[in-house]
């Protein structure tokens, strides 16, 4: 059986970080497969996901991680030629990933206690965005 | 249901990025599988896949941020073990992962507009490449 | 069909990485299924896993990689709140990711020759780690 729900989320942007685990396993559940697997996609290239203890001080850490690993202020072929200034958040959504992909579980995701699901806009503005959740199983 | 498609590649090596989505998106056709996820996998050590806008501009930025992560030029301990010097091309092979999961909705990929599937073959010398294409649903 | 096992690993933390890719297979075999797809999965959010050609050249670049990136000694925000010392840690396992997909072919696993399966432990700490190999196909 193969089940797909979209999840619609606000965000600020700027590689503002949202919890989505609620929301995943809501769409699991709703897909009535018990075990599987579980895919979350981003069909974008200036987003990402990942998981992570979903914690002030670990939100605030990555999001300086990011600034180190691809700074936003850099001299980007991309921002030259395109002007739209969002050139890291390109690359931090490549070196980070559109896909993730969770074991189910008797209804279940198979996450640790501590261990959320994030969606990262890395992108330079706010907007809507729709994630995909693509549920395999039986 | 599922379908098993092999691409094959011929690439540069040296961080060669590949923009293999038409290819992706024809085995999937090509499959019969309507509704399901589709993993593209890199049988290797040395290249990995993921997505990005492929435009000549990000490709270069990417290019440079693989350079700034891991460099060519470190004195690497795999280099001085085995002397073929691609130790950096391992490590952001490591980084970047080998795999890739897209959903499939009523037999199309679920990218976005400007977001295509690339390989990245980071190893020091050209030659042909096979990916796994992975079709698994109904 | 959808097959689970569970990988119990005793590692020692401190980046410690682990070849797991004979228990993976050996996991693959036992489900019974042929053709498909393998999911790997950590779940916790300090833990990660990737492929890499495991030597111990590599090994030691790849814990050098990942000090660089993300150093121990910084001064992470994770720490100041919590005092666990191990922000480091989360923040190598957001980005490298808790999750792999391999192809699975009339009972192999799709690896490339000198491509291994490995458990990255981050975590500051020696314990006993259960991994989730969650197996969809027929």
């Amino acid at each position: 059986m193969v089940r797909q729900s979209e999840l619609e989320l606000n965000t600020e942007g700027n590689g503002q970080m949202t919890d989505i685990t609620a929301e995943v396993s809501r769409a699991a559940e709703e897909s009535g497969i018990k075990d599987g697997i579980v895919t979350v996609f981003v069909p974008g290239a200036t987003g990402a996901v990942t998981t992570i203890e979903y914690e002030s001080g670990l939100v605030k850490d990555f999001a300086e991680l990011m600034e180190r690993l691809a700074p936003q202020g850099k001299d980007y072929a991309h921002n030259a030629r395109w002007g739209d200034g969002n050139g890291h958040s390109h690359l931090r959504a490549s070196l980070l990933g559109p896909s993730l992909t969770v074991p189910l579980t008797d209804g279940a995701l198979a996450l640790g206690t501590w261990q959320q699901i994030v969606f990262v806009d890395f992108d330079t503005r706010a907007r809507m965005r729709n994630l995909i959740v693509q549920i395999v199983g039986e």
